[in-house]
């Protein structure tokens, strides 16, 4: 029996989240934190049980996974305290000027409200922390959306449990039902994106995948927002004073990153910028040579894999420097592949297209204006980073504004893998790292599931609390154009 | 000889947009203060002649016309008094934390910075307010970002006009070459949404019109934010005690606004929900008929508004209280008509659908629960209003959350024409009231020209002003989680 989720089932979930939005758009924030720790404590709970199963299906490495499922719960304790600080409704209040310029002037008080039913889909290669339990889930009931979430057919039994702890933590804590649902199956995943109860969508996957869906999403009769992440390849520029001065640690940092998770990163540095003919070339050699075999995390991945390999290799002046190759069985080792800054910018479309896996690619530049050329050619992408000396911080000047406009985050002296769970994180980037350039990870992620709304010349007893004289949440409002934690004292 | 602007000419104007952008994006508030300040007094120092220009081509009234370019000087000033305050850039500051659950976070550091070069579609109905020195230029310069307006054809001298003044006082105060230029003519306007130098764009105009450059901007290879504010309905209830305590001022009120501008505003109230039979209805036919006829914009505006307003008539149950009609010469006085609340549930999406001059309809609703009926099948629309009692704003709490959802305003007791310039002011709304739920006006709408990013580990020698430890501009940033505007001690 197949387990898609069928036409009929889909209806009843959305309906059922439907009913649950004013539930959840009404309940106060206390409440929505008392759920977001359930979840956070039920999956916390299940680990064990969650680790095993996702490492059988993905195929990636225990420690890995159970860190996975550790950032998914603080994932989710952050979204708790967004809601517990309470400013992220960014509340703003005119009083009435009866003498303005352009005539009286009305009391108008704005803030964000959740949007409505969101639809997420789940990423194939993080199996908690960007899927059932991940960030678009935490930040859409944060904001007081309900969730309907497509599973990934990479990994349904993890999905699946995943989706029964949420469900038990939910029911638990006192969440409406209709708060979340997991859905399975491509038809259920394409009528999702369409239907008109879902307002919003937030999705972590491929170009192609991704793409299919945002062109959904914007043909709708009633077009939504969605906020895609699909493809990046987060280009690491070494300066030659850099390389001179520190080329083991880079050599060992980069290898460790571009091949971490298998290369199976959205932040996968997928191209090493370093100065041409430099003896860092062979120490990235060396190293990437000495990293062992793993397996990919399923067939889809790996073809695509195997035919993204296949044509850098095929782009004119692409040397091999170390073919991993792709075994039977999903075993894959790292490839390294090198090209000169000419060749680059002759082939920079094809050199910037992902390849989702454990391949990268040196391209070895000669001097300033050809590193500059390359950078002009960059397309969007999540990440840019830069491994430079103390001395050449200094004169950065035209290098940084051209990664600033084709990134969301800029690095200095580290790697783009591993994505800090913080408050000023930004993860998205200009098309094609995201389709809306907005964060999926970090607190500012919860915006992409509110919308502003203006109350004019409320009465004092339809007020949000968020939004009154007494400002009993303590809120620092913008007051008549000024940022203040004060009441309104009239 | 056509006035369009031809491929070559507009990629000159994007080539030197392109080049504006980074010095715009470099420059700081003070001279993008500087040169807002100088458009506003520009456009004021040529009032006479562009109101003279405007009345010729619009046939607004003079009265009227003086007021919208006072207006577009305000809007001016108000965003360079957002610079001025300088918080729209959103800093957040994670400090590194060796010791995170996690494993050590790095120092993250996150602000919001311009997008880039932005096409900017002008309004027929608004020929200063929301055309080539309107609301969209305004916020977009004020984010940082050049600006390519595409003129409306209604009003074709009325740009041109404005546009020297624009480029007059920006070369006056020192912008750079290339932030501005107008364009004409529906083949620029199609070349310019498509064109991959533009990073996103403002419209406001028609559902069609907005919808196809939507459909554009969504299906190019790199898919852009599109923030078209489209076409509301602006749904305006009475309660039964507003009717019975204020008739009279309820009559005046709403055929002053649904007349306004003989209806040619987004923001029109098209359905007045009364109670059946009550006298509320006559007293508002009586007011209808003192109306005087005025001139429509132009010839496309009065066939589409006569057009409409014929669809309405010929809606099951519609009966034509008031028939102004159309006469020659773009000639046309207000219209009124009514349905009961059964007949308005009946045909729901002919009533929904937006009439573009001066004709609104009355819903004559019995009891709530049509009432809420109603409004539940309401679309995405700007306004909704309610006119009741403080008794019954008691209790409203069934219906408030319901229009929430429906609407980017909800007033009380006034009307929805008249949207106040402020920091507070929303003016947007689900779909097709906007695309993207966004406001266009008040302070806020800067937002859409920005985009965020993370600077991770950045020397200080390249972190901007708003991200430096010494807090130079004394933002109020939110540092470890928390609203400071303290500098950060080491």
């Amino acid at each position: 029996m197949s387990s898609d989720t069928g036409p009929a089932r889909l209806d009843e979930l959305l309906t059922a989240a439907v009913s649950a939005f004013p539930v959840i758009a009404a309940a106060d924030a206390t409440e929505r934190m008392a759920w977001l720790h359930a979840v956070a404590s039920g999956v916390a709970a299940g680990a064990d049980e969650l680790v095993r199963l996702a490492a059988e299906e993905t195929h990636l490495p225990l420690g890995r996974l159970q860190g996975e499922v550790q950032r998914t719960s603080v994932q989710l304790e952050l979204f708790a305290e967004v809601l517990q600080e309470g400013n992220y409704v960014d509340a703003i209040i005119d009083l009435p000027d009866p003498s303005s310029v352009l005539g009286p002037k009305p009391d108008v008080r704005r803030m964000l409200v959740p949007i409505g039913p969101v639809g997420v889909y789940a990423a194939s290669n993080f199996p908690f922390a960007f899927s059932v339990a991940g960030n678009d889930t935490a930040s859409a009931l944060a904001a007081g959306c309900p969730v309907i979430l497509k599973a990934h057919p990479g990994h349904p039994e993890t999905s699946r449990r995943t989706a029964e702890l949420v469900l038990d933590a939910l029911r638990g804590s006192g969440a409406p039902k209709g708060s979340f649902a997991l859905v399975e199956g491509m038809d259920a995943g394409i009528a999702l994106v369409q239907d008109e109860r879902i307002a919003a969508a937030g999705f972590t996957g491929s170009v192609n995948g991704g793409r299919a869906l945002f062109n959904l999403a914007t043909q709708r009769r009633n077009p939504i927002r969605f906020f895609g992440e699909l493809g990046s390849i987060n280009p690491v520029i070494v300066t030659p004073g850099a390389a001179d001065e520190r080329s083991a640690s880079i050599a060992d940092g980069f290898v460790a990153s571009f091949t971490l998770g298998l290369g199976q990163f959205c932040t996968k540095p997928g191209l090493l910028f370093v100065p041409a003919g430099h003896r860092l070339v062979d120490e990235i050699v060396e190293r990437t040579q000495e990293v062992s075999p793993g397996k990919l995390l399923y067939d889809k991945i790996a073809g695509g894999y195997e035919s993204s390999l296949r044509d850098l290799q095929r782009v004119p002046g692409v040397r091999v420097l170390v073919d991993g190759g792709l075994g039977d069985g999903l075993f894959a080792a790292p490839s390294l592949l090198s090209v000169s800054g000419a060749h680059f910018l002759g082939s920079a479309e094809q050199l910037l297209t992902e390849c989702f896996g454990p391949t990268s690619v040196l391209v070895e530049y000669s001097g300033e204006q050809e590193l500059l050329a390359a950078v002009q050619a960059f397309h969007g992408t999540l990440t840019t980073t830069i491994h430079s000396t103390d001395m050449e911080n200094m004169d950065q000047a035209g290098l940084v504004p051209l990664l600033i406009r084709r990134s969301g985050r800029v690095i200095w002296n580290g790697w783009p893998t591993g994505v800090a769970v913080t408050w000023a994180m930004n993860h998205g980037g200009p098309y094609p790292a995201t389709t809306l350039d907005y964060t999926s990870v970090g607190a500012t992620a919860i915006h992409r599931w509110l919308r502003p709304v203006s109350f004019q010349s409320a009465p004092a007893a339809v007020l949000p609390a968020a939004l009154s004289d007494e400002n009993p949440l303590r809120l620092v409002r913008r007051v008549n154009g000024t940022l203040t934690s004060e009441p309104i004292r009239r």
